[in-house]
């Protein structure tokens, strides 16, 4: 399984320059920690064997890798993290994967940050300890987080409409937290990791960790609309923006038996994403390429994290068809040309990660259907340079960063 | 019923100091013409008795106030139309109201124009000579148009999705037309107007001209998506921006038995909004005035011309519902907040005045309902100044030219 979807400590593709002195580097970092730790993902038993429980009310040591300022430069930081409470889990974080909000948020893209501030939101380990109230999980279970971490779990809103929008969840990272003894949340890039149960789910042995880590994320974000257009076997789906997110909503479509039209700036990846099973891959080079598909879709994602013409990708969905944006570009902003958007009458919508059970239904349904993100495995000391290559657009797909390393 | 609708003549509201000068004007123009020609609105067998019938082939001549630049100010103009062709009507024009869109375009908000150009698109008249094949009407008929006068009537678009999205449409004004003298349609702040049969509607005996022009844009552009919607009786529907479309779309909803919510950012209105039947008027002062109907109506549709916070007006929706954009800002452009998108779960799009069907029916619902459009009528000469009123938000809802005073 692994050996056909991954690409273990593959090179970062557009700074080969620096590949040997990190895979130095990785070599070091994982043999001052031992081999075993190298089979990780693999071998959970070997990784779970030996956590050292917590004490009550006492901080959790952390290391992470954290930015600390604007620039989007991370460096290695040792941090405090909260006591695990009543209804809390410590998790011992295998692989955390790479996500473009990482690289926004860190820049303040979206909002002034509080620093240090350790990103990551697609998250993998073991739990090593658990509070009193906690029945979901015992020590040394395989765990998965996303993008929340804290919350209520059982609103009027978040079992209607999803955790996701409870004015009371807390996201992964930089989301004030009284608890936390850095007074935010802190991230994935890290050794370990303290976050409510109900915002925790269940690995299954099947799959491995890093290859699990990005459907915390990059999986349900996609899987979550597409669950909701209430996809057919058949119909005609369009994905944009063929990364993290896109390549994996290929995958899921094509799941469900839909026709899947890739839309792509990047000429490179046409291969790669009929090899996932698409039908049709479009190179978007002008507005020409998409008015050759106007009014032919069923319906269509978005994974974009930059600015774009929203009017003219939704007009290759048909009239009163669904366009829905998952991709969240500098300041959240798309600017929307009305008249071509009533031009095509198409609806439009956007679509925030998903909730937690759709974070463990994509976790199994991937199991199941033997869908597997593309992944490249680095180690931490990588992770500026992957940076690099997510803007670059030459992540092939989701970088995945393996903790032991840190 | 006109004295309980219209103000007739009224001052445009901000700019008393020239009324009676205007006034005058007025009279003076009015009185060139002849008495009978005011009441040409209410008595149309006196204005239609002696049409004289154009030469066959022979192009039209007419008058109107046209745009010779960007300025946005307007001039008297004599032009000439295209002849009477064998599927056309000649409408000798009695009343055409002022549209934001008019403004906007004669302005270049839009894209840049070529000038001189006649606005208005919202047209009344009677028909003064019939091509040969028409069937439609005769001649003495009273008719309207709106938005469009030319194209296709039976194309795949225009049958199956209206005729306002087939390519072969030619808009009222400023769109290419060989056809026409000066290259370009020339819309109805004239005497005339040269239009193919299909894309005029016949204007009932029960309303009068000066109601009936309203309806041709402000009118079917909000009854359209309304009609979509499919509203019912109890439906919490929002209106925001109440201007001569949006004070219509609050009549129109009223109408269905919806309970109406209005959203301005005009405090003097109020009082009027309230006396067309909306539950409630919400004075948009700042984010917090939307914020309280966060999630609470089922439909909401937006009519500013202008820039602004989609997200923060579409939050007011219910997840899943729909909002609808119909005013069409500078450059057509409006910005969305992805994120604050997503958290509303709503569904954005944007509709385009309506098909020839639906403005037909906007017209005989309006008589059938007894819905009438508040109207200031006003002489050819004060329309520069209803223009200032109208970007001010003074208009009090739809400023309509009486066309005998060109």
């Amino acid at each position: 399984m692994c050996e056909k979807h991954q690409h273990q400590s593959a090179a970062i593709a557009d700074n080969h320059e620096g590949h040997d002195a990190s895979r130095r580097k990785f070599i070091h970092a994982t043999s001052a920690v031992g081999a075993g730790v190298m089979l990780s993902g693999l071998v959970p038993s070997l990784a779970t064997a030996a956590p050292l429980a917590p004490k009550p009310g006492e901080n959790i040591k952390s290391k992470g890798y954290a930015a600390f300022d604007d620039s989007g430069f991370l460096k290695p930081w040792e941090f405090e993290r909260r006591p695990v409470g009543d209804d809390d889990i410590l998790i011992d974080i295998k692989f955390a994967s790479i996500c473009h909000s990482d690289i926004h948020q860190m820049k303040g893209h979206w909002a002034p940050q509080q620093y240090p501030q350790v990103p990551g939101h697609e998250i993998v380990g073991v739990v090593a300890a658990v509070g009193k109230n906690v029945t979901k999980f015992k020590v040394g279970d395989r765990a998965g987080v996303g993008c929340m971490v804290d919350g209520c779990a059982d609103c009027d809103t978040s079992t209607s409409r999803g955790e996701q929008y409870s004015p009371q969840t807390k996201f992964t990272y930089g989301h004030p937290d009284d608890r936390s003894p850095t007074g935010i949340t802190q991230g994935g890039y890290a050794t370990n990791i303290v976050v409510r149960d109900h915002f925790a789910v269940h690995i299954p042995e099947a799959i491995s960790f890093e290859e699990a880590a990005p459907l915390l994320c990059a999986g349900v974000t996609t899987y979550s609309p597409l669950l909701k257009f209430n996809l057919k076997k058949g119909d005609k789906v369009g994905v944009a923006g063929i990364g993290g997110l896109g390549h994996l909503a290929v995958k899921l479509a094509v799941s469900k038996g839909a026709e899947v039209y890739a839309f792509t700036t990047s000429p490179g990846k046409v291969a790669d994403i009929k090899a996932f099973g698409a039908k049709e891959v479009i190179v978007v080079d002008s507005p020409a390429a998409l008015n050759a598909y106007r009014g032919q879709l069923d319906y269509m994602i978005n994974t974009l994290p930059v600015a774009y013409d929203v009017a003219a990708y939704a007009s290759v969905v048909k009239p009163f068809g669904t366009y829905t944006q998952v991709g969240m570009p500098n300041g959240f902003t798309v600017s929307v040309n009305a008249l071509a958007l009533s031009a095509s009458q198409v609806n439009f919508n956007a679509s925030l990660i998903g909730d937690m059970k759709e974070t463990q239904d994509i976790v199994d349904y991937c199991v199941k259907h033997d869908i597997r993100p593309e992944i490249q495995v680095i180690p931490a000391s990588d992770v500026n340079k992957a940076w690099e290559s997510v803007i670059k657009k030459t992540a092939r797909y989701r970088y995945v960063i393996d903790s032991s390393t840190i």
